[in-house]
């Protein structure tokens, strides 16, 4: 198993530079008020397609040989690595088909198909998006790109922890935690890899939903536990059944931590950040957020950041949120 | 008339440095696709208070002595500027009150009165705010610090355009256009300076909501025109009933033209700040963006910074955005 190290993320940031966005760090005034604590937001629903999965895609895509890009890539993804791939492929004039599930919000399926690529729909609980993919390779010989467990996507995904140490250096603040949302673990693995390499004593924390905390389990047995179901929840970013070889063992390796958060906590704290921070934040990306403002961690004196995954979310379910 | 230089908008970024936040410089891929130009966003949402007004605010406040720290300040504002006097008295330990119309948004209320202002209401047809602010520095001897039409909160606002025309060099951008909201002239007098002395070459323009142009005629007639309606529209941000001779003679020197949109205008552009910026934007701050998305421009071709100005909005306003 070629696992990347902190070395491979900072290859990454010069391979995105002037592609990605390097995103904000921004202190959430109110907050730190709040819960008597210093804490900072890495606003990733500013990123390109509005989701951090643009570092990784992008990482990935641009490192293909040209024989692979002539053959195009296949990706599945519930949206926002649909989106980043799509978006990827047609900066580098790549074909793309992305395999989504058919309950996918709809601006990402619309996103997806905006940015160029040929999308293909299954459902969720019934069939595999990998078969599906695998097919779709062996008949077309695209190259398949991963969601999480793929060297470049995670050390690409690596890349918004990278910046964000450095632009808590920059303000003068050492972070005490370090929080991102979890879903297979690609966002926080890279992280991991920066975060420890620049700040050993920060501690990682993954924030996943409840009855999907296939993370959590795993690190605590030492195996790759399974979620018992593949969607149900409002989070649709981060329902990903089990954590893959690459990821389970940087996550395992650097956690200090996985919580979990509910639905509706979820939702209270995309309507904190619409209020207080003036950011659209999709439900899965919410949930280290959610976290933290439900007390699921103690935070008082403590510096730390939180990683806003991304903003890609249908009208109907931000209209949910207002309301809590 | 001692007006402003670009000297005082350097001076003026020094005095909020570390307080203010450093807003970032993102650039609209989408639409700058959809309309053939490269379009960047300067997102003043994310300023502390949710507003540009900070900045002035703070620029100002700064400045008082201490026997005039010790008597306190009074503010007139529909609630960005009372936000932005409110937060930065707080900072610096000065009291503060605030004569917000008693139709201001509920958000604005609430928050102005969370950073410990005490908060007078009035009716925005029938009451003059001056004189009751007036009343008020008479009777305690508090200073009235104008929402703009003064040295240190143009200067202070200048600083926007400060970073925008920085950041955008940074990025390698030459900017054909700049373009913010106006009311009574602040931001838009104070970026002027900034931007007419680092890039001669930009023009600027102005944009009003419809029925409030206010700025726009009295550009035109060379003489301060008022609005027949002190409100009405659902820009409360910007519904200054005239400009005053400072912000009036440094938009006339400075400014290419000023533009006017609809309400409608306004709301669907909110709507495209939250589904393509992931960023909540406030009906008064959304119009320089609605300009340029209805074709109130002709923006084919060319470099531009739109300053979304603030994202202080209740929930039934921005649920109203979301339908449009």
């Amino acid at each position: 198993m070629n696992l990347p190290t902190f070395d491979d993320v900072l290859d990454a940031a010069k391979q995105i530079d002037g592609y990605a966005v390097k995103t904000p760090f921004l202190k959430a005034e109110d907050l730190s008020e709040k819960l008597d604590a210093e804490i900072y937001i890495k606003p990733e629903c500013l990123q390109r397609v509005g989701a951090f999965k643009f570092r990784g895609a992008f990482n990935r895509l641009s490192r293909l040989n040209d024989d692979e890009k002539k053959r195009g890539v296949v990706a599945y993804s519930s949206g926002n690595h649909a989106q980043g791939v799509a978006a990827s492929a047609k900066i580098l004039g790549i074909s793309s088909v992305i395999v989504m599930p058919e309950d996918s919000p709809k601006m990402k399926l619309q996103n997806t198909k905006n940015y160029g690529a040929e999308v293909i729909t299954y459902d969720r609980e019934n069939e595999s998006r990998e078969k599906i993919a695998d097919k779709i390779s062996e008949e077309r010989g695209s190259v398949v790109v991963p969601s999480f467990e793929d060297f470049y996507i995670i050390s690409g995904q690596g890349t918004a922890g990278l910046e964000a140490v450095k632009q808590a250096e920059e303000a003068g603040v050492k972070l005490d935690l370090f929080m991102t949302p979890v879903g297979g673990g690609g966002l926080i693995s890279g992280c991991s890899l920066a975060v420890k390499a620049l700040s050993p004593d920060t501690e990682i924390y993954g924030v996943e939903p409840e009855g999907f905390d296939d993370v959590r389990r795993s690190i605590e047995s030492g195996n790759i536990e399974h979620n018992p179901r593949a969607g149900g929840s409002i989070c649709d970013a981060i329902l990903t059944v089990h954590p893959e070889p690459m990821t389970h063992k940087i996550m395992s390796d650097n956690l200090a931590g996985v919580l979990t958060v509910t639905d509706d906590e979820a939702l209270a704290a995309m309507k904190y950040a619409w209020e207080k921070f003036k950011l659209v934040v999709e439900p899965g990306a919410s949930v280290a957020l959610a976290a933290v403002l439900h007390g699921k961690i103690d935070v008082k004196g403590k510096k730390l950041c939180i990683v806003l995954s991304g903003g890609n979310v249908d009208e109907e379910t931000f209209k949910k949120a207002l309301e809590k």
